[in-house]
């Protein structure tokens, strides 16, 4: 276990972590204690039908929906719902390389397994189930690789997902994805203090993590967020300004739990369930279901999202205009949670 | 000088090398023999008015345009016109950080001056004046880099170019393609072998340059390039085979020819000429202009050719389809060629 104090309530608000146990995983291997990190926001009905999930995406933590999602007067209304935020495996909150420690001490650093997103879903359902009581979802919601999570939700387990809101994210991971996300891994793995994952300190890979922020500067936002000059918005005086913001939001974060997160995100297919029939297996959704992508994201462009939606029986579209492009899921822009609240207000009304 | 077999006639086929002796540059500091790569086809008529020039691209040469857009049946036929395509400044055919000698071995490796694009277009100006007998261009264009050097041809000579066809590039760098541009830039100089430029042999840097092929994998290609498989039609049988493809591309090129071209590309902006004031610079250019982004080209939009166009003169914005994206520039789908010809010999066509 490596000291970083970004990992922290410190740094994340309260949060609670509980051990599930064992989890096998599904590329094989095991995560022997199993610790989940999570938050939760109002109160489980007796009906126990009030529960929502989120999942979290890359780098980021139930923190992000928290000060922006979750609250009165958003559709995610905690005087209504029974909220839960589930930090992904490798998240730094959860179990991750960074911290395996005790029965994890095996799985440390560069020893850490292979997870897949399958596994967090089996885990959270495991926690759901076996410690907060819920079998039943009203909704299952998350951006990026929270969408894919969300998809993996109601394809493995439709009997327990409602409705469910895939935001800005794929069911099945692209191969340009799969591109962009080796140049996000190779950016840090290239840095000569890697040391094939066994550094000393996090500090030691500073420079890595800020190269790797540089890819995300590319693709996260999209040209018209720098034309335009949006960063205005975020406080910033100019666009190195902004870079430096990115930067240093980027800079206290772990590689090995960043590359964790990456490799998981490529391996990301609901397909896995059917042979690799993607039709197949978006076809056994149930849960009523809005896709969500944003218009000037430029990794999960629209037309990869409508191509998965057609599949899911009942479901619909529903594009979300945001000029930020893919980080507008940070919420930076008001007209962003209107759009959200108004897409998951829809949804929640709907009988399911 | 570092020997290089790859920018050689053995690998580009025939060219011309001639000094058009010292050359001042914008930013300071002086190339003390200017010696430029070229290629011709056709003759220059008694009129001396069927003169067209081709610039070229960021690791590209006159060879593209050899192969790909010049010959009978083309909009660039040398049996009516004297076209000649000058290798930019930086590409290890005409003067650079590798091949720097004799009277410019002051000025080899990281010693190489910050060069600009106009000083490209003054070097190519006196080239074709006091070389080649051409005083005034049928046409002037090039793709991506080459789109740069064409606007500043255009607004710093506009009584010598009677047409030009910027294809896939823009007049001043944008602000997001200035930051992929730095991470084009920092995927070589992050690597340890880099020494600051001074390393002894190209081939110490084959991992940094096959890195930078990667940052071009995700930017270069549309999402839908690799979706649909397009790399296919080009003979490879998985998307990791056209991977390996690209970065051979690259391989043999020496990093520090390949930054000179990357600094420079950052630098574009014919508004230089004008106090910043962008309308006021393509407000000057009287050549008949076609503006040809590339539908699917993710670092030069539509949107962000279209701006640019809206500020020329009588121009007319002629949008090319091609699925692969900014590579489209590469002539690898049949159709490219088609719409290229078509927009190129109707503007041929035009009086001027």
């Amino acid at each position: 276990m490596s000291d970083n104090p970004y990992y922290s309530p410190e740094f994340h608000g309260d949060y609670q972590v509980t051990s599930i146990g064992g989890l096998e995983l599904e590329a094989g291997g095991v995560i022997p204690d199993c610790r989940l990190a999570y938050a939760t926001w109002g109160e489980l009905n007796a009906a126990k039908d009030n529960a929502i999930l989120i999942t979290t995406y890359y780098s980021g933590t139930h923190q992000v929906w928290r000060d922006v999602y979750i609250g009165e007067g958003h559709a995610l209304d905690p005087s209504k719902y029974f909220i839960v935020a589930v930090d992904q495996i490798g998240s730094g909150l959860s179990v991750s390389p960074h911290n395996a420690d005790g029965a994890n001490a095996d799985i440390a650093a560069s020893s850490f397994p292979q997870v897949r997103i399958g596994d967090d879903v089996v885990a959270q359902e495991r926690l759901l189930r076996e410690h907060l009581g819920v079998e039943s979802l009203a909704l299952v919601t998350g951006a990026s690789m929270g969408a894919q999570q969300t998809y993996e939700w109601a394809v493995r387990f439709p009997d327990k997902v409602k409705r469910a809101a895939p935001i800005a994210g794929t069911a099945r991971v692209t191969p340009h994805c799969e591109i962009f996300t080796n140049q996000v891994i190779d950016s840090m793995t290239s840095d000569p203090n890697f040391h094939a994952g066994e550094y000393k300190s996090h500090t030691e890979l500073t420079e890595a993590v800020k190269r790797q922020a540089l890819v995300w500067a590319v693709m996260g936002f999209s040209t018209d967020f720098f034309k335009h000059e949006v960063w205005r918005a975020v406080g910033m005086e100019n666009k190195e300004q902004f870079l430096a913001f990115l930067q240093g939001y980027f800079t206290p974060m772990d590689a090995n739990n960043l590359l964790c997160q990456a490799h998981k995100w490529q391996g990301g297919d609901v397909a896995r369930h059917t042979g690799g029939d993607l039709a197949a297996a978006l076809g056994r959704i149930t849960a009523k279901t809005y896709v969500l992508p944003i218009d000037e994201d430029m990794f999960f462009p629209v037309r990869d999202c409508a191509a998965e939606q057609a599949l899911i029986p009942g479901s619909e579209l529903r594009v979300v205009a945001d000029i930020i492009g893919h980080f507008a899921v940070l919420g930076l822009n008001p007209t962003y949670m209107q759009q959200i609240d108004q897409h998951l207000g829809e949804l929640l009304a709907l009988d399911a």
